[in-house]
Formats: C-alpha cells, structure tokens, sequence
C-alpha cells in the first residue's frame, strides 16, 4: 500500500512539484521516506497518481506523477452536509464521516440552541480544523476529492441566501414526541407542526443537494419557519429519536441508499 | 415529558410495583421525585405506561400504572447487530446508536484482530456495562423494548452455532481496495475475493436478520471463510472505506432503509 500525500496545485505533466509544508514534514520526518520512494498523490478535484519522492528534506519535498490511478468511486450528485456545530470531538467525528461517506460539502452553521457562538468558532479557527480533517479523511476512504469546509455562518443566514440545491431539513414529527412524550434535547428538531414531513425513502433524487441537521436541543420555531419560508423540505428520519451527533450519518446514509449512491 | 423508568418485572395491574435500585436511585436522590408524581414506566418489552409514584425513598420506590401509552414504533423484523467488540468509548457510541436505530439484540464478539480479549471482555463485565446502555438508550430514543445483549464469544463459535437468521456480513470489495491502494487498517473488512458481494440496497427483506461488523483491522482470511462455510452473505457498504465504529450505523441504516423499515 503506497502513503498517499495531498497536493492541492499538483501538475501532473511537470518534473517536480512541491509538497504543502505539513504532507512535506509527514513523508520526510514521519514515514521518512527519500527520493526514489513510491506513493500516491491527489489533487482534491478528483485527480490521483501513483508518483515518486524527486526530493526529500526535513520539511520540504517534491514529487512526480507517474501515471493515473483510479480513485474511490464519488457520488453522483452534489451534496453538502449542513451541520449545527457540536461540541469539539463529536464534530470532528460528523466532519470524517461525512467526508467517507461522500459529501462534496460541509457548511458548519450556528443556530439558537448551538453550544457555540459564531464568534467562537471564528476565533478559534475550527473551520481550518475541520478543513484539515477532511482531507485526513480523503487519505483514509480513498476519496481523491476534498470537500471543501465552507465558512461558519448562522442558519439564519444560510437561509437567507439562495441557492440552486435542494434543502433537506431534518426534523422529529410532532406525532412521534407528542406520542411517546420525548425529552426535547434528545431530540434532532422540534415538533414539525406546519406542512408535511417526508420520509427519508420517499425524498426523490435531486440534481443536487443540501442535508441540514439540527443541534443537540433541536431547531427553534422562528429556525423551522424560516426554514420554510427558503423552500427547505421537512425530512423525517423515522420514529425512534436520535443522538444530534449520529443524526448526520443516518441522514446521509439514508439518503444515499435511497438514491443507490452508498 | 414525564420521566421515564425501567421496570422489567412490570405487572400493570398491581397497585404498587417496585423499582429496580438503580431506577429507584435516580428517581428519588437525581430527580427527587415524591409520592403523586407523574411519571412513565416500560417493561423492556414492549409495553409503556403513564403511572405514578406511590412510595419514595432514598433507594427505594413504588410506582403504579395508570393507563397505556403509545411507544416509539419497533421495526418489523428481529434483527441482531454482531459487532467485533471495539475500544471502549467507541464500543459504548456503538450500542447506543444501533439501540436507536431500533435493533433488537446485539452479540458482542471478538475476533483475531480485535484489540481486546474474550478474557478481558468477561473479566471486565462489559456486557453488564453494555446492557445498561441498552437501557438507558431506549430511554432516551423513546423505545419500550430493550434488546438484548448476549454474552460475548469468539467470532468463531458464533458462526459455528446454527440460527434460522440471515446472515449479512459487511466487507470490503476487493475491486475497491485494490484499486486505490487503501491501508486494511481502515478498511471494515479484507478484501473478499471468494464469491459475489452484494451491495447493501440487493439485501432483500428477511424474516430475520444478524448484520455482522468486523473490526478495525478487518476480518482475516479464515474468518470469511468460516463465515461462508456458515452460509453469511457478504455485504458491501460502498465503494469508499469506512472506519470500524462508524460502519455499523451505516450498516444498519442502509439495511433499514433499504426495506422501508428506518
């Protein structure tokens, strides 16, 4: 199995490309690998190579494409997760999983009842984290695609601004909490109370996609109907109550099956 | 929402049931509830009542159903997650999120490249530890039945003990590793090179199922055979490599989905 090393200006056609700092420091101080070596490089846009190491120093390398290699099948349509950030470590998991299962997108959105303020996340630069995560992701699941990690912003925003995809709001149907008398901050959304919530099977496949899922103590009123009022379709994931953290990987996977794209 | 209590040896009729000591703690010393609160009991197998509390102390309680209440609804078929047993906290996300999806049992196993022993699986009492969570999950995913978890065993003898489920056990297709050169570390199984995979939206609808996930470092060569020879259909999750703790939520959901059943 060859080490593979992103490199996000790769030309295949030149003699010898230099490494990013950090996959640089990776081959040379910790796989330490020297010229000669055989890896594999991609470009993030779809692009893999099996390739070799023309230089190697303690923080510099430069490498060669060899020849094409195909890489992990990617998904047939757009799709970006939309995500309310949790809390640190389980946002770095919903962050890689994500990414294995194939989303072209992540938009980290802060909502009401966000753990985080936007400030925070601004401040402490967890986007360029995430962004980082997804490309460690990438390596992993053998995707040649790098999501892109779009900037922070509120839901309200999001909202605001259009778009050509089609929205996918994840919520819990009011029938089920009322039902069973749910605690609301186990829950992915509030009660949906206006307009019909589908089921995940029964979302048809679109051109592309948005999924949006909710935090930990679910969407607020004004949230959902803004959501409505920008087009967002309410989506069900069926009757038993999730975690907010495992909400993004049903909602995709579902999805997925659902339009043959696992 | 009324709090929620778990009272296996439930019977609706008695004027007064006692609680477990556990559920009896939380009741009276973390939500110091008294005599006439409102409160929800279930019996972990199937059946929920909305009831009060007749008799409160610090560790012990009574309580008395009042009328049905309607559950989260239960899948239409048995089915059982047997999952290599992962590290612990990975392991403990595991059985809470596949409770919520609706399993009905869970058989922890241990196979060649687990990263803990059957010995230390029983001499910690992690099964005990696992049930617990069981509970505790179908408390909050709204749920009146509490699967199972059975005692641990090897990978081995599990499939040498004949069931009238259907077997899925996930893989990894050799096409895709091969292609992309993926470390096995990540891969949720070796490649298989005996015999068709199915992918997961082929996977008609039993009567009953066991979905079987590996663990990090995946199934070895003799274990998928043993799983053949043992009449398990192999299952593949998709082109791009999932990591070990995320692939049974993937599993299931896809599963589910697949037969209109999430």
């Amino acid at each position: 199995v060859r080490p593979r090393f992103y490199v996000p200006d790769l030309d295949p056609a030149a003699a010898s490309v230099p490494l990013p700092e950090d996959e640089a420091e990776h081959l040379g101080r910790v796989l330490r690998l020297g010229i000669g070596a055989e890896i594999e490089i991609f470009d993030g846009r779809g692009g893999l190579w099996r390739a070799e190491v023309v230089a190697a120093g303690k923080r510099s390398a430069a490498v060669r494409a060899i020849a094409p290699v195909p890489p992990a099948p990617e998904i047939g349509l757009p799709l970006a997760l939309v995500i309310s950030v949790l809390k640190a470590d389980k946002m770095d998991d919903v962050v890689r999983d994500a990414v294995m299962l194939g989303v072209t997108g992540i938009c980290p959105v802060v909502s009401d009842r966000s753990e985080i303020s936007l400030s925070t996340v601004e401040r402490s630069q967890r986007v360029a984290r995430w962004q980082r995560i997804a490309v460690s992701s990438a390596k992993q699941c053998g995707r040649a695609v790098v999501p892109i990690v779009a900037p922070a912003c509120t839901i309200a925003s999001y909202l605001a601004t259009p778009g050509s995809e089609v929205r996918l709001i994840c919520v819990e149907p009011s029938a089920d909490v009322d039902s069973v008398g749910l605690p609301s901050s186990n829950s992915v959304g509030p009660p949906f109370t206006g307009g019909r919530v589908l089921p995940v099977q029964a979302i048809a496949k679109p051109a592309s996609a948005h999924v949006i899922v909710g935090p930990e103590g679910g969407w607020t009123p004004v949230e959902l109907t803004a959501a409505r009022a920008a087009g967002a379709i309410p989506m069900s994931l069926g009757g038993r109550t999730l975690r907010a953290d495992a909400a993004p990987l049903v909602a995709l996977t579902a999805l997925l099956t659902t339009w043959s794209e696992l």
